[in-house]
């Protein structure tokens, strides 16, 4: 049972001697009962609101709040009437790549900027990133352009440092159950895209949210990035139904990222087109200036000219299922 | 290499001394050779066409044609700019039901009906279909509300029956790899829809209705219907980047089963939905007057009501992609 | 409910108005019935035994026979205390080949000679089996060596004939739910070895086993030959706690492909060994003079020198888990 | 390239300007080499050895030891002729309980106890593991019962704690390609168990590896706990066959935990012995003296009774194929 207060309750603490657990949504607080509240005591609370969920993750389920919830990254609101698109390289490379990259999204009517400065590689001898020189690029590009950013964060010891110059943090698919990450940035005080785990159920994927809601960060946005199957044809296969069955289960933000879901440049239009037509709130795109010089992702990312295509596209989509870009 | 000519030629034929196979097309016979052709024999020969594909799948392949082939299903038209909607029961039950199934699904807008009567159970004890009866109510209504009808067929002694009650065949995704099927229907003179199988990758299905070509049917449907993960929490997940990726590879049409990609009915909307806007040819959905009562998967059917509101949203992404329903 | 008599009974198929199935099981006649049986009728019955079972699949289920299902071809038996070894090339390809095959299987311990007439690939351009010429190829070399023959079937249509010529039928894979094959071989008075479907759950397995059983055959042995996933690196994933679950839920021998599990040579012996420790009562092995020169499956097929060298290996494993070769 | 020299070379270095990466190797150091050596310069060097691989991964390779890597912790070394056994509570959950497990499982044949005192768990609302206060009862008990001590770490800020009071290290499936764990596991001077990833293919999970060699570890114990597939019947599926294909690939031990791999514990036997017959090096397996009880992974856990009669099993089948426990 989820129960919603004013302020703290000793009494109800007390009460439940453990069988709880509570956290700060905005100026309330929510108690999540273990077991039964004894109901002389309920009489006594001041009770804002009491929900009951079947539910594995209970914060982040639809019972717990009928109304999607919408974060803000800068200007940007996902969960709103808009499809919020955020992109940019998947790896910083150099100050005037991303320059050039963050001017012309924006021009094409991206509202966030997105590039890795810790890149999680498959290979230990790939580019892993340019670390805190890549953040110190991106915060001087944000400012110039007039940009949010997100960046990805994979370990939680660079939770501090990534929220000091970005204004979003990623969770990356291969960190999705990576619960000690989760809890850092559960308590980073910034809005957190949280991707789902390419063999992750949405059950699963719903779980980790919940790790980073316990901890009071409610500005969670999830990331369908594609599933792992038996197809090769196709880096992932997106899972353009569970990104509608996800928003029936949860009040969050649903995204989708159309790059790593496919992994294929000539693909990602069909994928983004998809993805707003089931449903999702914005996209996370891959686009690099020149991407047969990217360090990471190349065939994956999109031209700024293919990006521009994309984006009428997707504003054509948006507007047919009652939506804006 | 595939060259085309206007009339079979021995002395080709005599030259390969069997390194071929040969397929009528239209008025044309396409020659399959492995191998060269000597030159001077070439020179003789009165060439329409002479094509090069390193695809596994020759006639089936963007190469052999980069026009995209148009099927007709009675006033249908699959691979054109129009999105064909096929709606239907899952299994014939009874002729009022179909028959109010028909109509319904007519005036929403669907051109063609589908409807089962030899139906694949996983389960023995699972209700089997009406058979011959089943083909005798489709065609009664099909004449009746002037509307097509599609069928499926389970085993190739079942082709030349059904094929006299049933304007299109179907052969379903448990039976993609059914190779005495698939040739039983190439030889059928129907058009048919081939459905991808759980498990096959495209190029399978690919080399699936390749089988189907060889024997001289060109009236080939592609059909995704979600694939097989370890998610559970949807029956498949429908394959949006595959329908793509398939109409980059073949000239053949490709059309999208919401229905059995996701069995829930709250979730076919949205998958129809990005089914079009990444591309599909059409949809194939099934609609039940009453699935509470339905004989076979009657969770995953859509009443009426449902169907026409479908409809609403599916004109308005068919729209936003430059198409029509 | 499942209600053996030791002869049909008029009053109880009259009482149950089309509420049962039934099945003759050797002199017995076993009732299938859904819902109650009316208390005076049962105690008039001569009931032989009465089985409950939950399973979807109920003549293949434990709960209907405790004891486990021995089934004989030729002279060897599958399900009782000796690990049965099936081997031969893949398909049927010419006599001495198979002759030489057959003989140096025989030699090395293996009591099934396998070989494929009818093919089932992939690729129409692939080589589709030798059809009667191969089963007549089967039968002689059969008596010759005195050895019985396994082999394919691919549709309804051959298996009257490749009964007159094989001492047992096999449904391969793709053909698993080809619903109307399996009720003609549960017709064809023949031992049938059905294989595990590439992405069929154990569940959908055995009900694939219930047609044949259903049809009154109940010389079915289930054959496990690795599963569809992610992994490139191998063919199919072997799973051998499938085997092992598998013979707690059916009475039924279960054998194992590791040819077409691992579909690669080097590791068919270590597939094999581990089949054999989790519990396989027998192996599907395929064997070829010459591999290099298969017209099908030559990278999987182990040579003479080799599948002499893996029956040692098992016949050691055999051993370790109290069974022989 | 991979090039051994007895002592770093200054001059080599300089030539390659930052196209090497280097390692020490017991007292000997790595250049792993990107591109050519001048021709003169390897005459001038005092080379140990130098070898090619195309593998992705290279200290990880076959080609880079040809010679079988052998693991000590305490006195059980894995990769040698011995089948190692690790047993142990899934989570440190109490002394007395710990105790108990530890005794039994010595005196069964385990030469590693496990035990988990920080828990990854899918759920936050589920027992988290009791952190230091648990490591802390693993020493003691090792010290105790003169076992050593297997424990999981699921942050880099977890690895040197948890070096101080453990003899190896695991990190987990879900951790699999969390590099920054990989990282600080590489410096922590312990030896490690590296689990497969639930979806990751052979190639990523020996990548991971790699991360642990680069940062010198050369003491990684490769662990195969199942994949994630389409079946739901058992947690996850046993690549048996993986297992020895991963043999080939690397000189590193593997061995295999059929707890998790199967999730149900009466399958847990026959996985085991399959795992042994492929040629796994050792067993990580869940032993609880209360399974009822235990407060992670119960249904998967094995009673001590249970444990004693797959020991014996496993014996069996290590002498079957010429090793022991």
């Amino acid at each position: 049972m989820l129960i919603t207060l004013k302020k703290e309750s000793r009494s109800l603490e007390k009460a439940l001697a453990g069988r709880f657990r509570k956290v700060p949504h905005g100026e309330r607080i929510v108690y999540i009962v273990d077991g039964k509240i004894p109901e002389d005591l309920l009489a006594e609370l001041d009770i804002e609101s009491s929900k009951e969920t079947s539910r594995s993750f209970k914060l982040a389920s639809r019972e717990y709040s009928e109304e999607a919830t919408r974060v803000r990254v800068g200007e940007a609101e996902f969960g709103g009437p808009k499809i919020v698109i955020c992109a940019g390289p998947c790896a910083v490379e150099g100050h005037q790549l991303l320059l050039d990259a963050a001017r012309a999204v924006k021009d094409a009517g991206a509202s966030v900027l997105r590039g890795g400065a810790f890149k999680p590689r498959t290979s230990p001898y790939s580019f892993q990133g340019l670390g805190e020189e890549g953040l110190r690029m991106l915060r001087g590009v944000s400012e110039e352009v007039g940009i949010p950013v997100l960046t990805e964060v994979t370990a939680p010891e660079q939770v501090s440092l990534a929220s000091r110059y970005a204004d979003a943090l990623q969770i990356g698919a291969r960190n999705m159950q990576n619960f000690e990450l989760l809890k850092a940035v559960g308590r980073a005080g910034r809005p957190a895209v949280l991707k789902r785990g390419s063999s992750a159920t949405i059950e699963e994927w719903l779980l980790a949210a919940e790790y980073l809601l316990l901890e009071g960060n409610w500005e969670v946005i999830l990331c369908e990035r594609g599933i792992r199957t038996f197809e090769t044809a196709t880096r992932n296969v997106l899972d353009v139904a569970g990104i509608a069955l996800t928003k029936t289960m949860t009040h969050l933000p649903v995204i989708a990222d159309p790059s790593h879901a496919t992994g294929r440049r000539e693909l990602i239009a069909a994928a983004s087109r998809a993805a707003v037509a089931a449903g999702a709130d914005g996209l996370l795109i891959e686009v690099h200036p020149k991407p047969e010089i990217a360090m990471s992702d190349g065939p994956q990312s999109l031209t700024i000219r293919e990006f521009e295509l994309l984006m009428k596209e997707v504003k054509e989509i948006a507007r047919a299922v009652g939506r804006c870009v």
